[in-house]
């Protein structure tokens, strides 16, 4: 059993989410086992491997990271600025098809160092190569839900089908979802197996949805509706799931979404920096569909720092509304943690109580931007910093702590990924 | 003599700003003494207190910060998510009634540590009780720029003026600009007066511009004109100096700034949070006026944090001009260091030469969101963090190394931060 003691404790459960208590928490295993302040009997008959002073700062869950193509991180800075077609023609794609397992392996692993520097612990990942990103996650101890994502024709619904059974119940901590690219990238006849494997494990399903205006353009020109409505119409959200981006939607979508019980995966980073648009996080609140956020990939944000992620979140939509009072710091807290968790079907990883996954982090409040201490929930989400994570757990498991990685080499993995990197370009150029 | 080796080194000099090139650099008292690659004899000769291998890390000028108001890091988080005259008139104004000077001394020497955590060493700061902010910046070695704030009527141009005596070549690090709070502060006389000041002193005049649209529309209905064009008539930008905000400018302001030379001080940050708008740094640039990038106060951002800046400025003008070609990460850097430099009027502050200033930081290439190093300058302000920043030296001072201050005591700080923030909100609220 690990003991953190003297900390200040934000569960993210109950009524009260946000409310700080001073307390302890202990984990066994991977599971939460105490949160409070204990007796002295309970201190005697408890034995612990560890003891972490938390010095009044702050625990809390570990943030989810409900978009992200991990593997992406070999484009980071590669090719910014420029016009969103050139940018994906010219160079991603091409340099994706040279993409090896190996490849695939240290770029992963790059990312989840990231994450862990962010207080990351779980992502919901859509890219391809599955065996070696998995290896890269229980190398590193990262959580992972893969993310179905197929595009094509009908046929590849066998693979998604024999990928959905293969990567669920097999791996610690890697679980997989029913998911496809998007609609602008799926045959008609993918996306109808898709809505009958959904109808078969009674299973929700996620993809990228509206995240441009052309993508939805487009799909109202070719099938006379919208991508939610086209998705919903064959089934494919009836047991819930997700969308990502999410920027383009009608009321109508807003309302499939509110039915279905599906999420809505915000992602302002990228969507900003493709210039795609502001989703209307404040109509989704209205309609009461539940919000998770992610990063995107490295290609398109280009960080994966959930900080940025919730800063952006809530200042985006206050220019949106034209209205200072929007997007309250509280919401957007909600949707880094719970919200994700939630979205990611990760049930019992989103809040510190006993029994839950002890995905956690502590926050170093005595650093200049958490201080004075007068909203600690505020200063997290208008202040706060990935320089603020000080240690990063996850289900259990100490990955992260004061600048340094436990379960990595991060110097190997940097040494590897520059030359893999390298490799790449050099095949695409030469 | 203090040698930085085993670098990489950017600039900022030059036609070829962003070229990075591996070698030294030789810090001798507060100016930079040498840059580049050393003879054997050269290395014989020299003489050093201190070595750094620098570990092919980046250095680098350091950031400027063209606008903040440094004491009121006492408000963060303490009144966020409300609209903007409730936000000002409820709670900022009420509680910066009860300030006194110790309280200024306390609350700036906060955020003198936030900004070097960051890496900037110098800021452009508008605020009250000087000889208080002036002896944390002394105290903490912190550069500063004060910036006039009188407000009211003709008479305070007297205040203005004796300040302006006062705070220029009297103490090391802190210079004075002539400034005003805002046209809809200052009444037609005192404008009037500070156009007469910067004709005797030949001198540039600063002041928040433009920032939301109810001031420039009610100036418009007050004196027919916008306020840049007010100033403008009264000879107050005859010598330059700068805007703060500049969020809604015509066509006919910014040939005025042209003309003018003066600058535009860019606040992303705070823009957003306040919802007054995106500044239209296209346009602006493609005048060919002067940007320099600033975070506004604590209050109002909440952080202190010139990367979220950088990331901001690029990315809401990707959306603004919805072009994700739109604002190129390498004018955002510019702006961020030696723009800010050159609004400010610290002109030997700007760039690694021999005989400037020794303003400069060490970045982290080592963590995970540097990596890989495809193109630093894009990695700086598409991914880079303020945990990336692991040496900043002020006029040849190393003020924060490895997350440590060398100059302050940082609990000391936050301890007394807290305590008078808490006096202050007791009297509102008492």
């Amino acid at each position: 059993m690990i003991r953190f003691k003297n900390a200040r404790i934000m569960t993210l459960a109950g009524d009260n989410p946000f409310k700080i208590t001073e307390g302890e928490v202990w984990t066994d295993g991977d599971r939460i086992s105490f949160v409070g302040t204990p007796t002295d009997e309970q201190l005697k008959n408890t034995q612990f491997e560890r003891e972490i002073c938390v010095m009044k700062n702050l625990i809390m869950p570990s943030f989810k990271n409900a978009h992200t193509h991990s593997a992406m991180t070999f484009l980071r800075s590669y090719a910014d600025d420029l016009p969103l077609q050139k940018w994906l023609f010219d160079k991603v794609f091409p340099l994706e098809a040279k993409l090896t397992g190996e490849d695939v392996y240290w770029f992963a692993s790059l990312a989840n160092l990231e994450y862990l520097t962010s207080g990351i612990t779980a992502n919901f990942d859509m890219y391809f190569m599955l065996d070696d990103y998995v290896k890269a996650c229980m190398d590193t101890g990262f959580r992972s839900v893969l993310c179905g994502s197929v595009s094509g024709g009908a046929e590849r619904s066998f693979e998604l089908e024999e990928n959905y059974n293969k990567y669920n119940n097999t791996y610690p901590l890697i679980s997989y979802r029913l998911g496809f690219h998007a609609e602008y990238t799926c045959e008609r006849g993918l996306l109808e197996n898709i809505g009958k494997l959904a109808e078969k494990y009674k299973a929700p399903v996620y993809t990228h949805n509206s995240e441009t205006a052309k993508e939805v353009n487009d799909c109202i020109e070719k099938y006379g509706m919208t991508p939610t409505a086209l998705f919903d119409s064959l089934g494919i959200y009836n047991y819930g799931g997700a969308g990502f981006h999410c920027v383009h939607m009608t009321e109508q979508d807003l309302d499939i979404f509110k039915n279905r019980g599906a999420y809505i995966v915000h992602n302002p980073g990228s969507n900003s920096k493709l210039a795609s648009g502001i989703a209307d996080i404040k109509a989704i609140k209205e309609k009461g569909i539940g919000i998770a956020l992610g990063t995107d990939g490295p290609a398109s944000n280009n960080a994966l720092d959930m900080f940025r992620e919730m800063y952006l979140m809530s200042v985006l939509n206050k220019l949106r509304e034209n209205d200072a009072a929007a997007c309250d710091a509280n919401d957007v807290l909600y949707a880094a943690t719970v919200g994700g968790a939630k979205a990611m079907g990760l049930d019992d990883c989103d809040t510190l109580e006993i029994g839950k996954q002890a995905d956690l982090i502590i926050l170093d409040l005595k650093q200049p931007n958490m201080q004075p201490i007068n909203n600690i929930a505020k200063n997290i989400v208008y202040s706060g910093s990935k320089s603020n994570v000080k240690l990063t757990m996850c289900a259990g498991k100490v990955l992260y702590e004061n600048g340094g990685f436990t379960s990595a080499d991060a110097q190997e993995i940097y040494k590897n990924v520059q030359k893999h990197a390298e490799r790449i370009q050099s095949e695409v150029s030469g």
